[in-house]
């Protein structure tokens, strides 16, 4: 997933005739580097794990058997820094099993009933590995990114995007240059999947900087329209049902042919909110559990097309759910207006 | 989740004048076991671990590092017994950390740029428990629940579901006795958290199986109609909105009350397919990403009034996905009729 960026110049394509809306974004400034990007900040020390005192837990998933911790270091001069070092649990490799199910250091039993048995097993430390992040020294920024946040869930109106969403959203810079130079083959221009060259009914669809594309468990995929005048699902109509259609259809034939998973094993939806406002579509393995695949911001492609087709303005009149972080700007913007 | 089991007595409540359905489920006969509970099968040998021959890896899940393996283990005269193991690392405790940066057998750089870096480290045996489940001696049929099937999605019109799916549920001897159990107080009334008791539009809600109630992070309770005659999301119209306006705000109230989660952590929504033909409503930790949440299969339930409030036979007009099992018989019909 990627967001803002700064947005330079206005780009120079075939436009779809039908664009009706002006594009806000190009007048942006404020740059953000992608997600994952490091800063140009001074080479940092070695750092000395078997010193760092834990300050608190920032977040942590049982699911996930991953833990983010606040730390700090205290220097010789008595000064402390602050670190964040994400532990996680590293998954099991097959061909070490073997080995695993005898190397084990111990092995006590916990529970037995009739066939079914558990076990506390604990293997030695060459079996396991736990991958180890650390950032540091870490800023008040660093912490308060990996800081779970909460999510609270709004349920926005047609009217509350006019009054709240849209006003909010014009307002940011939210850059789109990224995308443009996708689209205009100024960048990634090798990675494209496929390509439906037509400016109002045609997309670009690219691997999503999540995959690294070596197995295809969490494969993933992001259709991007040619044409720049659709924020979003909420801007959708009727219209825009030849377009949609093409994403389906041309997006789950590429993907077939290119990675040998059938349409039936593809999710295809957008996200309500989306991270960026140029319409894209997600494509996923359905056997990853991507994020933001759950109901409150995933809306399946094929039902879009079907609500379009009952009623193309069906995103104008209805009600949608938007999961907001409690730190995210717009969450404060309906807090203020009394929708919260 | 439960699914089936054996219907005897038909339920003698009060019932709503609007049923319009009868109930096919009476009829049932086949028994089925509650998830989870043992068979009486004579007790297991203790299990040989470390003898235990790798056959193939039945499913993994790279996410929550877990591994479920089929083995075999040779006997003194040469036979092989089949046995189930699941390998799944556990969570991180959090009071154990400062001992575990402290502790560590090895500690290897990987990478560093800037003012990141990662590291492999390799805790001490007592600090990485694995969790062992065995099922020995394991049937076909238990190789069989444990191994991965693909999920198919299949994009079911009303005619499909009127020619395929309703037949097939009509067909199944699908027993709901233990809803009609706690909805007539004979099981769990201790655990219902709240109930309207109106034969209409009335509803009990009650924890769902899968949550120990020992923290808020998985909270899961199911919402279950007093009505008998609304089999899922497809028998829905605009004469349920009163019902299901009870339940999403009825619920919500319950829950902040008792648990003092606000509606706006909640996820709740409907499955389709559901697991059991009986009108249910989830209510989870909108942090949890319980199974079943993702778009293909879950319909926030402001979204299902939402529809019904603008089209009163929108789930008599909709296609509708299914996320379906390889296994499922479900599936299979859909082949059959030549829909996949």
């Amino acid at each position: 997933m990627r967001s803002g960026g700064a947005s330079a110049a206005a780009a120079a394509m075939a436009e779809c005739p039908r664009t009706k809306r002006k594009r806000e974004e190009d007048e942006a400034d404020a740059a953000e580097p992608r997600d994952g990007v490091a800063s140009a900040a001074p080479a940092a020390a070695a750092f000395p794990l078997a010193e760092l005192s834990v300050r608190r837990v920032l977040r942590e998933s049982a699911r996930d058997k991953a833990i983010f911790l606040h730390g700090q270091v205290t220097g010789p001069s008595g000064e402390s820094t602050d670190a964040v070092v994400i532990l996680e649990k590293t998954p099991f490799q097959e061909e070490k099993i073997p080995e695993l199910l005898r190397k084990h250091a111990r092995l006590e039993l916990q529970m037995r009933n009739d066939i079914y048995s558990t076990y506390h097993l604990y293997p030695p430390p060459e079996l396991s590995e736990i991958k180890t992040t650390v950032v540091y020294p870490a800023t008040e920024k660093h912490l308060r990114k990996y800081l779970r946040q909460e999510v609270h869930l709004v349920r926005e109106t047609w009217e509350d995007y006019k009054n709240i969403t849209l006003p909010f959203i014009q307002s940011q810079s939210f850059s789109l240059q990224w995308v443009y130079n996708i689209l205009e083959k100024k960048a990634e221009a090798d990675r494209i999947i496929h390509e439906n060259p037509d400016p109002c009914d045609g997309f670009v669809l690219v691997p999503d900087f999540k995959w690294n594309q070596s197995q295809l468990d969490d494969l993933y995929l992001i259709a991007l329209v040619h044409r720049r005048d659709v924020k979003s699902l909420r801007d959708l109509t009727g219209e825009h049902l030849p377009l949609l259609r093409n994403i389906l259809r041309e997006g789950q034939e590429a993907v077939a042919e290119r990675f040998g998973v059938p349409g039936s094993r593809l999710r295809v939806y957008l996200h309500y909110q989306p991270s960026y406002y140029h319409l894209h579509v997600h494509f996923t393995a359905l056997g990853y559990e991507a994020a933001g695949s759950a109901a409150e911001r995933a809306h399946l492609l094929a039902d879009v097309l079907d609500n379009l087709a009952l009623d193309s303005r069906y995103y104008q009149r209805r009600a949608l759910t938007c999961a907001l972080r409690a730190d995210e700007p717009l969450l404060a913007k309906f807090r203020e207006a009394g929708r919260l």
